[in-house]
């Protein structure tokens, strides 16, 4: 069993409406001197097959399910073997 | 100025219905070997202040602002000064 981390991000260039609304209210709450804030999503799936399978199963549910290539991007780390 | 990341997930035994129901809907799909889901939610935020106070700010937004202490629990890892 191989237990996989799927981080799911918006690419450079696009405002993440959720990150942009939580900066300006921090710093409505007194925390402004937070210069940059960015949010991922994280997906932890545990396979039950080797890494290899389970790596190409991973990206396939990341590009054909989890993100929408126009806006996402994803980076993929193997939390290694269970 | 330092970057801090903030794990927000759901404390043991809370189940996550957005998990659960990510890992029933991949099983339709065929990703039936996929055993346990999670999913959590990352702030990365810089800090204008130095690497202590910084984490001091960071957990007490954390603890006022991103969590709700009955369902969810998070961790902080300091990403280093930029």
């Amino acid at each position: 069993m191989v237990k996989i981390r799927i981080e799911v991000s918006y690419l450079e260039g696009v405002e993440d409406p959720e990150a942009s609304t939580l900066q300006h209210n921090l710093g409505v709450l007194g925390y402004d001197s937070i210069d940059k804030t960015r949010i991922l999503k994280i997906y932890e799936l545990s396979f039950a097959e080797d890494e290899h399978t389970a790596l190409g199963m991973a990206k396939a549910i990341a590009e054909n399910l989890l993100i929408n290539p126009v806006i996402n991007k994803y980076d993929i780390i193997i939390l290694g073997e269970e």
